[in-house]
């Protein structure tokens, strides 16, 4: 190991990748020229991943100085393909969120903002940890093909307005190996890898315009409110010197949004937020994103306008229009837009219910979200396959006032055992007190852009 | 790599490696058995480099607790073969220099120790960045072989009272695999690091006793005395938990030891000590490290008689007898502790000369230790052949009161381009000023013990 290590310099840097980590260990800056050599040597295979691993960890510890990140990401950006569209193709405009419980709000919107004029070339991930995934969520839809060229979602856009992927092996390379080496060395959670890993795919897609949805609270990856307006400052600093325009709103991730949770449940909620339906805490939030993607890609100059013009594609059922376009060019029945019963069903449900009278106290994201997990909705490794069926609809929220023997949820279980499982996080998640609680955050509470951070 | 990480928890823990990066990441202390489950992983293979590289980076930010040093050093000391003796064996002691520049103590002292009736079971290494190794000094020595099995050294030391070889496949295979991993992954210089490398290869042989020469000054590896205080500290601890007396010396490296820089000639020059002659410097720190050895080994309970034997063993021929055996025993030819032409010789010389008069402020230790690998002496990486003859003889000293035109070194090149690294090298690290240095530091200026530091 020494000796391949030492023997092959990075190209172009006269230094050894271990000078380079030492360097970065004793908190001095790596120039642009050695980024782009360790991440080029690094995707490539030259730069070993014992290297790169201990490098991500002294920067964990160090931080980067912005024109360290500026460099990683756009090497990271360089070491791949990226998305561009001819003239006429309306303003592309991606939402992005940093993760949450319930969060279903992509599948909604995709076709929502299309459905506004502004095209969407959406590129998703899988669950992981606690959190569910978007790709997870739509291949629920029996024959939903996530994976294509990047020339195929780009004829997708062109034809009509959204696409919905995964990352293919020809989009940020590098991104692909620096994350799954960070998830297996504890690096994930540093601001600077994690704002460079989202902006560098972002980036890739060609976008105009970027909304990113920063989840606070105890079920974020970020849970404290500080850390997400950092890394909403650090995403929306490296978006708008490369011609994107961000904005981020910080919402809460103290509780789940909407009512389901689980990869089917999710996806059937989305569609009954298409269809004008829907809890009112996703439809919120997801209008906010929407509004903030029609006004950042110029459609409007007012958020106001926005806001009503997503609510006409709702009402007049364009949104649902588009989404079904949406399913069936990626191989999908449209009938799931308008049909739950299209969608897996768990063979078992059971009600749980309120164990005493009160108001709800907490309803811990975090706890539901691995529950969803060991039921077997989520992987605890890559290669999990993943039940869509399994899962949660917790109709409580925080400050409900509740009385013994209510429903407050449904189980949706495949057997004992997993509804077993689901009993008892419900049990530890969902918690009832005498007053109504006074920490639960705002759902929509901050939004940042390049001038600071705005209360709402 | 994601999966295989996620997939093989580590044996009789129900952590994952990277769940246990996290938590030594975010400052908490990993328990024994966790350590003991991450050494055997790694050395077997289940715990691949990448996530080794960033535990040891982490535990060089955070550091480790006193009981998480115990149980890296029982892991890794546990991974391999040990010597061990059988009764009638005299106690066994051994030197470890933390390295430096000149310091060829040990191919003196062993002999010189056994000579006075201690058992020294030596295990050394090859020369490491700027600093020499003693393997490298010993091979200078035609046919001089330091590669054997544990079951050889021993019955070696039980005939002639000592034996000098490198480290065998069986002894703390561990710190093999993470010492060629810290090398390349910038986490060499982290004093728990440190102290459990060097402590599981010394315990490994088997001691009673250990004596430190702890390096301090500009060309040690860790510059500053309080770190090498430190690093005694820490070492004596372990050591004294484990049955093995541990004491140290912190000695000068802000100037070479003795004149001799390069393999060959030190070997040269440690014969020239046994035979009663060679540098005044090099002398004394021998004998201070050789009183300890006898003290703590329980040869005699004084120092100054200690010291009196030591010199007995000097004037009497003993100890050069002991090192005509040894060199034998290991297959070169024993005249070459007499007669210094029996080593390899460099085919050109040259003085270098006194640029101005005045006293000599300088002799920068790290830059002439550099000149020797970059004239061929040293390696740049681990498979590059040595060339035993180069070097210098640096017979100038800080302090030292000299006349322009007057020889302070004599430079062992090989060709034009060894003896111009070696001239340039020389006009760098030799500085004279005016009035003579007030900062050089005492050659051998504190013992550290179980019960303290004392200046001496």
């Amino acid at each position: 190991m020494r000796s391949s290590a030492s023997k092959e310099p990075v190209d172009r840097v006269g230094m050894l990748p271990a000078q380079l980590i030492t360097r970065k260990r004793d908190g001095a800056a790596l120039s642009a020229e050695e980024w782009r050599a360790l991440v080029a040597g690094y995707t490539d295979g030259r730069v070993p991943d014992y290297q790169m691993s201990a490098l991500l960890m002294a920067a964990f510890f160090r931080g980067l100085e912005p024109a360290e990140l500026d460099a990683l990401t756009d090497a990271m950006l360089a070491s791949g393909s990226r998305l561009s569209f001819g003239a006429g193709v309306p303003p592309r405009v991606d939402k992005h969120s940093t993760g949450g419980i319930g969060d279903k709000v992509s599948v909604a919107l995709a076709p929502l903002a299309a459905a506004c004029g502004v095209a969407v070339p959406m590129i998703s991930g899988r669950g992981l940890g606690h959190t569910g995934g978007t790709l997870d969520k739509l291949e629920a839809i029996p024959g939903f093909r996530t994976r294509m060229t990047l020339d195929e979602a780009r004829r997708q856009v062109e034809r009509i307005g959204c696409v919905m992927l995964g990352q293919t092996a020809d989009l940020v390379p590098a991104d692909r190996k620096l994350y799954a080496l960070r998830d297996a060395t504890g690096t994930v959670e540093s601001i600077p890898l994690i704002a460079a890993s989202i902006m560098s795919k972002k980036l890739a897609e060609g976008l105009d315009a970027l909304v990113l949805d920063v989840k606070h609270g105890s079920g974020a990856f970020l849970p404290e409110r500080e850390r997400g307006l950092e890394l909403a400052r650090t995403m929306i600093a490296l978006g708008a010197a490369r011609g994107c325009r961000t904005v981020a709103l910080l919402t809460a991730m103290d509780r789940p949004l909407g009512f389901a949770c689980g990869n089917a449940l999710e996806t059937e909620e989305a569609f009954l937020l298409l269809r004008g339906e829907g809890p009112a805490d996703l439809r919120a939030v997801t209008l906010a994103l929407g509004a903030e993607m029609l006004v950042a890609a110029g459609v409007t100059p007012e958020r106001d306008d926005a806001w009503r013009r997503l609510e006409r594609a709702l009402d007049s059922g364009a949104a649902a229009a588009i989404a079904r376009q949406l399913v069936e060019a990626q191989g999908g029945n449209p009938a799931v837009v308008d049909d739950p019963a299209a969608l897996p069903q768990a063979p078992r449900t059971e009600p749980w219910l309120a164990p005493r009278d009160g108001y709800i106290a907490r309803v811990e994201a975090r706890a539901i979200g691995w529950a969803v997990v060991e039921m077997g909705g989520g992987r605890r490794v890559i290669e999990d396959a993943v039940d869509p069926a399994v899962g949660f609809a917790i109709t409580a929220k925080p400050g409900d006032r509740v009385t013994r023997g209510q429903p407050l949820a449904t189980i949706y279980g495949r057997d004992d055992a997993t509804l077993g499982i689901g009993r008892r996080a419900l049990a530890q998640a969902i918690t009832i007190g005498d007053t109504p609680p006074r920490d639960v955050l705002p759902l929509v509470g901050w939004r940042v852009t390049e001038r600071g951070v705005e209360e709402l």
